[in-house]
């Protein structure tokens, strides 16, 4: 499987802000959110979320609709779909 | 001058994400940044930023390029272009 590429945008005391772009066939990786974090989609998608588990969902994406996570999450995120996806993590520094 | 559109997304104790939408003529009206705060541009355009003296400046936005500002920024923002402008506003509670 192919990795998502990330590039920090904005890393302060208070927030890093990272983006990311999943190609198609691309996956983050197994990981755990260390911080709060808002998702920001830069494109309309469809992400495919895989729990410790191996419990497989699948996750809308709009284009500039955030959402809100606490830090503890535990999961990868893949692209099965045939366009690349763009979204921004807002990670709330403690 | 017609007023900006705004609708708060997320809300909880660490963070209150606000999508602002920016007809042309359209302004957010003169305003204090009372937290810290991160923008996230959903579409491209051309900001204008009117400091409290009055000076006028331009600023460009790219989808999905983000940036971060210290609270007690003041200003007002206008979109004196022909496309409407849409970005997400991510205020850091202190």
């Amino acid at each position: 499987m192919l990795a998502a590429r990330s590039e920090v945008q904005v890393d302060t005391s208070e927030v890093r802000v990272t983006e990311w772009r999943l190609a198609p066939g691309s996956a983050t990786g197994h990981h755990t959110h260390g911080m709060d974090y808002v998702i920001v989609p830069v494109t309309a998608g469809e992400m495919t979320i895989v729990a410790p588990n191996g419990e497989r969902s699948r996750a809308q994406l709009a284009a500039g609709k955030s959402y809100f996570r606490k830090a503890g999450v535990e999961h990868d995120v893949l692209n099965e779909t045939s366009t690349e996806i763009v979204f921004l993590e807002i990670e709330l520094k403690p």
